[in-house]
């Protein structure tokens, strides 16, 4: 069949919308009509030829939602008329990693994914005149048909609007899970949030859910505050304002008992390795955990002193939240439409598939927190 | 009183053996009579001069076991002739740390013993001209008589034998603590120790203890593999040997089943750092653990990519094992002399306090695990 989709020709290039061919679902392989997908800055660290890995021509968009068109041979967890949110990270349940419980990185098919390809070393993409195109983090969703692997899409409630829950597919889960299950923050806890972006709200929204005492946010850009309160953030530090941000917290996260201080928990949204160091350096001394959620540029490397960890501070990341999809991110749409979490003031653009560029564009002016494109 | 202890005069030179004046114990003191005492790299550490922060003249020893001679006032925990164990790190129950129930690093003393005081801001040691001696973390095993304070002795069985105990007082303590205490290592757990010196060993015995299905280590000498498995080892590399220590032990730890490799659990006992990176590199994609417990040399900074830790790499690190000394401690002693654990092979050599600097020297050497002085 052909579908209408924006494709990576070259790296540093717009995205073109064209018809592009698609391959219907091979075993165990699914084809979802995508309705709604956020434009990431993943899509945009790739569309610019920043990621090594980078693989053109490649469909990017990674953070969608839709219903379920077609079903390949041996499919038994969904049908056609489902409605699905596609994942980047699948979740098999039978590899090592998933069978472990001790982690979300499921690795089924992970070297295929990597490679753009499909599960059986194949693209189901072509350009009209037959040059294969790459699939992108197994979903592709800047096409308004994609086939993935059944393994890779998460089966949700057919009452979630598609404009709002495709962002559960990246940021959404990826905040929120690394306060639930990365870093699993406790009632009562203090807590900060480096980097005020989508995945810093997610992030705040999270440590609300969870009952944080304190949640402290950081960004350069003041202009971040309203929103970030709104989210659940309690105090707010500018970077440029004051002469040590690490003992700025410790300032503020001591009491008269504990004269120590430091953030039970922090949390890196800004792919900053120096931001990542103050991160790590501002957690309490004996329990702080610091979680690196941020994807640093290639190559880029964090430091520290080992005496930060030998007194009791942990370093951790998360991917993903640490949420297993399949069976975390429809509960994620629950709490969504639940009440329990929000996302619509973070939705702040929509547009058609045609005016994809204008998302990146938003992205890049600091517009928008999120731009949606609806099909 | 008089006693005699070894006096660290001047950074790198020998100790020297003399009579002291020691004050008996203020409120909240207690003084010990000292029967054994190790010798550790972290004493060689501050009389070497290579301490930023080692004081001068002071009394070094810090891995102790005697006997309670004279209570201050106040003091409600022990009695003359308890037999106790001097912890460097203490346990006041009432800080903070202490009731955080998250970490052993009480911080009731910390500012004044990190100034080799006691915690009235005084010394009790001076030269017999009156000069003030400092106090050395603590602890000051180093003198036959010594004064600490009453959060910071454990008090023991009597039955156990000061020349093998004294040295649960931090080798012992750390590096088991280290496996069931920070990393709280499962039976059936595939584990790496970098490092194969004494701490090396009692991470060994503590992994042996904890069930651990595979332990490696990991020497540059391979004269270290026989005692090594006498502990507990399984397996043995030596980086020499081998192109990429760390591709070795994603080998050997791969199974048919989990293609992906790398230890659950990785200890650095060497104070490399960049051992420390090979360590957390070697650990587990998605939960493998990696434990900092060798001291850097001062300056000396851990890295690695951000990718290590999103891809759920976690780095910690482990000071006094983890242990709350007052709490654990006696429990080691049991459980060294129920025979759950072994220290008796580590102690390689005894002498008396006048030959104190014979210790360093078969430290420096090599030739020893443990040299222990007998008052
Ligand atoms: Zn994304
Ligand atoms: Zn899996
Ligand atoms: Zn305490
Ligand atoms: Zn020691």
């Amino acid at each position: 069949m052909r579908t209408r989709a924006a494709v990576a020709l070259q790296a540093g290039k717009p995205l073109e919308i064209m018809e592009v061919n698609l391959e219907g679902p091979k075993a165990g392989e699914v084809m979802v009509e995508i309705r709604a997908t956020g434009i990431c800055h993943t899509d945009d660290f790739t569309r610019s030829g920043a990621d090594p890995e980078g693989i053109f021509p490649s469909i990017l968009g990674h953070e969608g939602a839709g219903v379920v068109v077609e079903v390949g041979p041996g499919v038994t967890s969904v049908k056609p008329g489902d409605h699905v949110i596609p994942l980047y990270t699948p979740e098999c349940r039978q590899c090592a990693s998933c069978l472990s419980g001790k982690t979300n990185l499921c690795t089924a098919i992970r070297a295929t994914q990597g490679q753009g390809l499909m599960p059986d070393g194949t693209t189901r993409f072509s350009m009209l005149d037959g040059t294969p195109i790459m699939h992108y983090m197994g979903c592709s969703t800047f096409s308004n048909y994609t086939v993935l692997p059944e393994i890779a899409v998460a089966k949700v409630r057919e009452d979630a609007p598609f404009d709002k829950i495709c962002y559960i597919g990246c940021g959404v889960t990826t905040g929120i899970g690394a306060v639930i299950n990365t870093a699993k923050v406790e009632i009562g806890a203090k807590a900060v949030v480096f980097g005020l972006g989508g995945i810093g709200l997610n992030v705040i929204q999270g440590l609300r859910l969870a009952g944080a005492d304190m949640i402290i946010g950081v960004d350069l850009n003041p202009e971040k505050k309203p929103m970030a309160e709104h989210f659940g953030m309690t105090h707010f530090i500018n970077p440029k304002e004051c002469e040590n941000v690490v003992q700025e917290i410790i300032n503020l996260t001591r009491t008269p008992f504990d004269q120590i201080g430091g953030a039970d928990y922090t949390f890196d949204c800004t792919g900053n390795v120096t931001v990542m160091r103050q991160a790590l350096e501002s957690a309490h001394r004996g329990w702080g955990q610091s979680i690196v959620i941020g994807v640093a540029p290639a190559g880029a490397e964090i430091s520290t002193r080992p005496f930060q960890l030998v007194t009791g501070r942990v370093w951790k990341g998360s991917a993903f939240g640490g949420a297993r999809g399949r069976t975390d991110v429809p509960r994620i749409v629950d709490w969504y439409m639940d009440g329990k979490i929000e996302i619509d003031p973070m939705i702040t653009h929509t547009m058609p598939l045609d005016d994809i560029n204008r998302g990146f564009d938003l992205m890049h002016s600091g517009e928008s927190i999120r731009s949606v494109v609806i099909y």
